[in-house]
């Protein structure tokens, strides 16, 4: 299933830099323009997406889970 | 409190571009150099934070939250 | 930008059963096999994505969202 | 303590069907009328709870966590 | 359908302070032994659990969704 | 990067009570008046903020990941 578009307003784009892999979950590290995004997903999903270094993808965040500080 | 470090591994520092006003939660832009980044929260904190176009922040995400997709 | 795989294990398709709109956020039911599966996303994401009873869509859910209770 | 009701929306009853442990986090894996539901959660919950395949579960889903993309 | 137990580890009982009503979401906050917790649900939940100031309630946060900082 | 002050409207101040370590993600147990508020967060960030049992932090719950039941 190809998907069109999708409401997640944050889309950062990049290339996967390293996958720490564990049993259930992995962090996989994006480099993008904004520097580096880290995302925890199951590692299944990482075996299922053929996620590896240098592979290009979309590292998506609903606005709902954003916080904003005051620096 | 001031907060010396926090775990959240995604941290975007911008400038607040625009804010949507609801009667519970409102919608907060940040300008950063990766883009846009748009956060959800409470309209108290809005209020508490003294949020307004041009105050400096910082977007925070935890690393569970974000997804990755292929392209 | 179109998405051929995305690591969100739970998929849901069905159709935009209503629409509730708020100022900032509104509220998304989605009819499918499963029953209706209730979403939250920002209003302009509602717009963005042209969203209106009828319309096909698939409702996503990452796999560290979903609680387990014992009944 | 025993739950009369709760807010959460998104409520898919069926049975576990695989566990996979982790030192943390656990995936459990849900057979419903939808499909297979993924839920990661701490290995102290799937032990508190008695989890193990066969032992019917409701997985529960808050409406803000849901994504909606179109296809 | 009443439930058992629930995989939620962080559970604070309470009783219901105020409500911030929204169109789509409202703002429910609960009064603990720990302070007030604050809690954005759908106006629709609020509404099917009769909340309202009095009411006693559990508010419930999924380990994952804690962040720690460092003071 | 010091932060003044922060959106999330719950916070539970307290001091690191256990961590069970995981390769990827570890689980922090954090007493406080309210009891143990337990959290799951990366490994890299449990090092990097160097949490070991005995050391202050709070724990912190964005509003919008706090579901209500009632009891």
């Amino acid at each position: 299933m190809s998907i069109q578009a999708i409401n997640v307003r944050n889309q950062f784009r990049g290339k996967v830099k390293a996958i720490i892999d564990g049993p259930v979950v992995s962090e996989v590290d994006v480099e993008t323009p904004a520097g580096i995004v880290t995302s925890v997903i199951t590692t299944r999903s990482v075996r299922d997406l053929g996620l590896e270094p240098g592979v290009e993808v979309v590292a998506l965040v609903k606005a709902t889970e954003v916080s904003i500080a005051k620096i």
